[in-house]
């Protein structure tokens, strides 16, 4: 199984268009590292790549990425895609993948729902029958991710439930636990396990569990501080309320998750606020020390 | 008046993600300019910034532009957004402005209603009420363009309809003459007029009127043949079946608009499949030989 890290910022990028706070400033200036918005691309067999999450950067991402290029006139080499929730910044990358291009996309039916229903945007990806095809996931239950056609990729994903929230745009629907997740992946050949958690609002033990049998595990470093908008004069919202586990702090995901066997640990999903994008802050300093390390754009991980 | 290309591509960009026809090969490799998706930014007083459509590229578009970055910790110099149709490559890159700026969209009811019904994902624009500031354009009748709170950026626009076609997404509904326009652009101040016609099916009488009172013209270069994606082996589309008149050919565009007086003349919204997009190629010299430029990402054109 290799892993590539298409976006590392949560929603809104580093720099964020209407933000000039110490990171983004530095991000423009070329002091710490721009990144574009949550995404990895997996594979097994080196050929053809699920991704995981479509960010509203996915198209520079692409062109980002020399294994994900075409390989001829109409052709790609992303077998499927896999969303984790219905947020903006993991779903409107499914619009750069338009073209007549066949599409597998994978979610809970909680998500695909909300996507889909009442939204005509997605109709762009329904040029002809069956050029969109979904498939859900169950959560524990392991499934195969095959590309439209049904060809298997190697790579299995196991849904797990995790706390979170719904959408902004869909905060007027009944909430479910099928509303927001993280993904176990696993590659049968290796028998490894990666997990990956870019949103999380508790960890509690159904997570610890699942998270506990990995290798590797990306998980959500959106804020440092249960705080960090007020700290940096940026909003009044606080960690909880936007459904993210700080990493900083007593009950924080450092503390939360020191424990886990893991030998590679990883943050992602880093908002614009976050000291660690720093890699002169104190904050990154703690992170690093707890054997964390902060994903960039590019990173290329095999679990 | 000042006007920065923010993006030349038609939809898809340069290089689209699922092609590797030699342009996109070309651009991957560096040897001809990348381009993004279709969009320009103009201002009157070099302070207050009108964006004409949002492409999906916008976020890494603004990340490129110094003068469209933000002066304060929450802030954009951006004003207003104008929307000539209501394709996904002129209208997603709205949901990278969220996180709650408010916006004065403009465009006509017809785009407006084709976006914004029956679309969960504009709710995201929503978070307060009056974020998001909705201002109909009609056709033939100047428009001063003003920020969300009112004030006015000195730009006026004049919607003219251009013929032109529905967005695949939207191809169920009844077209409307309000479906497609161009826009005539007027700095008040200096009296000049220039035009922007990113997507024209045909030049009637009402539009070459339109174009000649302006000193400078962007318009339709998305093909050069008529049967382009069939000469490069991309499709079986022709120019005429997605609503674009070509550059050559007997009806085509350098030869439709060889008298008009426009001091500038520019191509933009042009394809992958454009033979123009490389600079050495027996069509770009046809173009440069009749006085048009190919628009490239961040050109800056004062009228």
């Amino acid at each position: 199984m290799r892993l590539v890290v298409l976006g590392s910022a949560a929603g809104g990028g580093v720099p964020q268009w209407n933000c000039a706070c110490e990171n983004c400033r530095a991000a423009r200036a070329g002091r710490i590292a721009a990144r574009t918005q949550d995404s990895l691309a997996v594979t097994v067999d080196g050929e053809r790549w699920v991704l995981l999450n479509a960010s509203p950067d996915l198209r520079v991402q692409l062109a980002a990425t020399p294994a994900l290029h075409p390989r001829a006139a109409r052709h790609t080499p992303i077998a499927a895609i896999v969303l984790t929730n219905g947020d903006i910044d993991h779903t409107v990358g499914l619009f750069s993948l338009r073209e007549s291009q066949p599409l597998a996309v994978y979610s809970t039916r909680a998500v695909w729902r909300g996507l889909a229903d009442g939204n005509v945007l997605t109709r762009t990806l329904e040029r002809f029958p069956g050029q969109l095809v979904f498939r859900p996931l169950e959560i524990g239950h392991p499934t195969s991710i095959a590309d439209p056609a049904g060809a298997p990729t190697g790579v299995e994903i196991t849904a797990v439930a995790a706390p979170g929230k719904l959408p902004v745009h869909l905060l007027r629907s009944a909430p479910s636990r099928e509303d927001n997740i993280a993904l176990l992946l696993r590659d049968r050949a290796q028998a490894r396990l990666c997990a990956y958690a870019p949103g999380v609002a508790r960890v509690d033990d159904e997570l610890i569990d699942a998270l506990a049998g990995a290798s590797c595990v990306f998980f959500d470093g959106t804020f440092y501080y249960e705080d960090e908008l007020q700290r940096r004069g940026l909003g009044a919202a606080r960690a909880a309320d936007m459904a993210h586990l700080p990493i900083g702090g007593p009950g924080g995901s450092l503390t939360r998750l020191a424990r886990l066997p893991a030998r590679r640990r990883i943050y992602t999903h880093v908002n614009n606020s976050n000291p660690i994008l720093d890699p002169s802050s104190e904050e990154r300093r703690a992170v690093d020390a707890a054997g964390w390390q902060v994903a960039e754009d590019g990173l290329e991980v095999l679990p």
